[in-house]
C-alpha cells in the first residue's frame, strides 16, 4: 500500500469529479455480496463463444500471429465488417481502408468518437433512459450533455428532435442507442426514417450505437446510417451478438474525413486491438455469421418468460423488441424509490436488478432486468419476484384492513 | 465510400489538429513500399510468444473464460503483477485491489494517466529525445508540453530537473522512459537516486514508463518508484519483455488515491482488457517469468553486431545499456538532414530507419535503428549500410580531388 504525497492528493482532472464511478457495476458489486442472489444485473450473455471463433483465436496463437496489427485493425477483418454491416444492417458500403476501425469493444468506439469529434463545451443530445456510459464519458471530456426524457414510449421521435433543437440550437451531436439499453425498445422503420429526415435538415452528428442490432425479435434491424450516412458514426461490436464480451472486439465506421480523426484517437489510446482476437472476430463475421440467430431464439423465449413473471408480480413494462433487457415500472404497492428498492429486492427476494435512475431522466421508479441469464435462473428469479410481490401486497392489504 | 456532410467537415476536436499522425508508423509505412528493404524501424520483437503463455490463452479459450473481467483486470493477474514488479524492479508492494490496473498495452496506461491526472493547460516536462507518443497524447489532451533536450548523454539529471523547475515552476508532471526509446540509455543507480531526491522536494508527479525494464545489459533495472513511491505512477507491460506486442497487455500502478482516478479513465475508455489475454499474462509473470532472459542474451549479441556495423560505416552512437534501439549520429559525409536521409538510406541501401527528429528536441541529425530484428537481417543490413557509406565517402573524396 502506497500513500500519495500530501501535495498530490488533489492532482487529478477536475472533470472526473462530476461523474460517479460506473453505477451499474457499483450496484452489481454491492448486490453480489448477498448470498444466493440471482443477478439479472449485467448485460452479459451466458452463452459460450461460437466454436469457429474459438478455433480461429487458437489457430492465430499457434501460428504466432502475435505481432502488432495495423492501427485500424487487420485489413481482412475490416473488409468483413464492411460487408457484414451492409448486408445485415443496411449501412452504406464503408471503405475498409479509410472508413472502419476495430476497437476495444463498443466502449472504446464511443470514447474515440466523443474525444475526437467534439470540442470541450459543445453540446450533445442524449435521449434517456439510456446506457449511463454515454453521459459519463461525455461529461469527463468536458462536453455539455442535454438529456431528453423519452418516457413512456422510449423512442426519440422526429418531434422530440425538433423540440430539442429549438431548445438547444447549439447542439452538435446526438447519441442514439437502439435496440436500446435499458428499455429493449427499437425503432419501427417509419419512425426511424422520419427521425433521419429531420436530422438531415441539420448538421448534427449522430453517433449510433447499434450493438444490439443482431438481437431483434420479429424484425430486421436497420441502421440510421442507411438514411443519413454523411452525418452518422456507426458503432457496433461482437460482445452481444456473438457472446464475446471478454474478447473485447468492437468497431466504428463513418465518413473518411471524420474517421481520420477517430483513428487518431484510437491509435493514441490503445495503439491497436489484440491481433488474435481480431482473427476470432473475422471468423465470427464469416463462418460464424449465423451464430446470433440461435441465441436470439433463446433470448426471445426468455423475454416472454420474464414478461409473464413481471406481469404476475404487478410490474408493467413495454414489450421489448430487441436487446435483452426489460425496463419495468415498480408497482405502487412496492417501494417506488428504485435506488432503495433494488436493495430490498436483493436482500428480501434474492433477485438482483439495476435501478432505473442510473439510466438518466425518465428512469426513476423503474428497474432494469437483464434476461441474458440462463433460463433456469430466470425461472427461479421470477418465482421469487412473484412471491415477494404477493407477500408485499398481502401485507399492505392487511395494514389497510 | 461515404462523403461527409459539408457542414460537418470541420466537426472535430481542434486539439487534434496540432499533432501529426503517429510519425514512426508513417515513416515505416512509406519505407515498406521499397522492394527488398530491411526494416529496422519498428520496436517489435521478432521472437514468438513463450509457449506457456500461448498455452494459457488457449486453455482460457477452451474453458470459456470469455466473460467480462473486473474493470481493473483479473485479480490473480494483479496479484502476480504486484509480486513481479516488486521482485524484479524494486517497486513498492502495490495493493492488487486498489493500486494496479491491467491496460491495453502501456499505451493505454500512459493515456489513462495523462487524461485522469492532469487538467487542461497544466504543464508536463518531457525529456527528449523520447518516444513521440507522449507528446502527441499530452497535446491532444490540451496539456502544455515542455521538451527538455538531454543530448548528448540522454540522461535527465537532477541538475536538468532543477533547471526545468526554475524555468517552469508551474510544472505538474514529468514523463520518464528508461531504458529509453530511442536511445537505449538507462540510469546508473546513483544518477537515478539523485534525480529522485530533487523530485522528492517538489510535488511533481512522475509517470515512469519502464516497459524496457527487462531488457538491460549488464545491470538490473530499478524503478524510480523505489525512491519516490508517493509521487510515481509506474507503467510497464509485456509487449517487449515477452514479445507479446499483439496481445496488448500493459499495466499501471501507483498510490490508491491517484489510481482511483486512473481506473475511472480506464474503465471509461475500454471497460476492461480481454480476459483470455489476461490469463496469458498471468502465465508470463509466473511460469514464464524467466523467458525474457533468453531473449535478452540474443538482443545483447545483436546490439554488439549493430554497433560494430555502425562504427564501420562512420556513425557514432552511445552504447545502449537497455531496450533494443541504437540512436546514431549521421556522419558529416552523409546527408545530415535525418528526415531526408532515411529515405535516401531506404532507396539507395535498402535499409529502413526512423529519423531522429520525430523523437523531439535533440533528435535532429540522428537515426534510430531497432535491433529487435533477426540476426540474419541485421547482418545483411549492416553489410548494406557499410557499403552505402563507403560509396558515399569515396564519391565525396573524388569530388574534393
Amino acid at each position: 500500500m502506497v500513500n500519495v504525497k500530501a501535495g498530490l492528493s488533489k492532482q487529478y482532472n477536475r472533470l472526473f469529479e462530476i461523474v460517479p464511478p460506473a453505477a451499474i457495476r457499483a450496484v452489481d458489486i454491492k448486490l453480489s455480496a448477498i448470498p444466493d442472489i440471482i443477478r439479472l444485473t449485467i448485460g452479459e450473455p451466458d452463452f459460450a463463444v461460437p466454436m469457429p471463433v474459438k478455433e480461429a483465436v487458437k489457430t492465430a496463437i499457434d501460428n504466432d500471429d502475435s505481432h502488432y496489427a495495423p492501427a485500424k485493425g487487420l485489413l481482412p477483418l475490416r473488409q468483413a465488417i464492411s460487408t457484414y454491416v451492409h448486408e445485415r444492417f443496411s449501412t452504406p458500403v464503408y471503405d475498409p481502408e479509410s472508413e472502419i476501425a476495430v476497437t476495444i469493444g463498443a466502449s472504446e468506439a464511443i470514447y474515440d468518437a466523443l474525444s475526437a469529434l467534439f470540442n470541450r463545451g459543445e453540446t450533445i443530445l442524449v435521449p434517456t433512459p439510456t446506457f449511463c456510459f454515454y453521459q459519463a464519458e461525455a461529461l469527463r471530456l468536458g462536453l455539455n450533455v442535454v438529456e431528453i426524457n423519452t418516457a413512456p414510449n422510449y423512442l426519440f421521435t422526429a418531434e422530440m428532435f425538433k423540440q430539442a433543437m429549438a431548445d438547444h440550437p447549439e447542439a452538435k451531436g446526438l447519441i442514439l442507442n437502439y435496440p436500446g439499453n435499458p428499455t429493449g425498445v427499437t425503432y419501427p422503420e417509419e419512425t426511424l426514417k422520419e427521425l433521419a429526415q429531420v436530422i438531415d435538415q441539420t448538421d448534427v452528428l449522430v453517433m449510433s450505437d447499434e450493438i444490439y442490432g443482431e438481437l431483434t425479435y420479429g424484425r430486421q434491424h436497420k441502421s440510421i446510417s442507411a438514411y443519413i450516412p454523411e452525418q452518422t458514426i456507426f458503432i457496433s461490436g461482437l460482445s452481444k451478438s456473438h457472446a464475446m464480451t471478454g474478447y473485447r472486439v468492437g468497431f466504428i465506421a463513418g465518413p473518411a474525413a471524420l474517421m481520420k480523426m477517430v483513428c487518431l484517437a484510437h491509435s493514441g489510446v490503445v495503439t491497436t486491438a489484440p491481433t488474435p482476437m481480431m482473427d476470432g472476430a473475422l471468423a465470427a463475421l464469416t463462418v460464424a455469421k449465423d451464430a446470433p440467430a440461435a441465441m436470439r431464439d433463446v433470448y426471445h423465449q426468455r423475454r416472454d418468460l420474464v414478461l409473464a413473471g413481471l406481469a404476475e408480480a404487478g410490474f408493467s413494462a413495454p414489450k421489448p423488441e430487441g436487446a435483452f433487457y426489460i425496463f419495468a415500472t415498480i408497482p405502487d404497492f412496492l417501494n417506488q424509490n428504485d435506488e432503495e428498492f433494488v436493495y430490498e429486492l436483493g436482500e428480501q427476494a434474492g433477485v438482483g436488478a439495476i435501478p432505473g435512475t442510473v439510466f438518466g431522466d425518465g428512469g426513476q421508479g423503474h428497474i432494469r432486468i437483464s434476461y441474458a441469464a440462463s433460463t433456469e435462473d430466470l425461472t427461479e428469479a421470477m418465482r421469487r419476484l412473484v412471491a415477494f410481490s404477493q407477500a408485499a401486497r398481502a401485507e399492505q392489504k392487511q395494514a389497510q384492513a
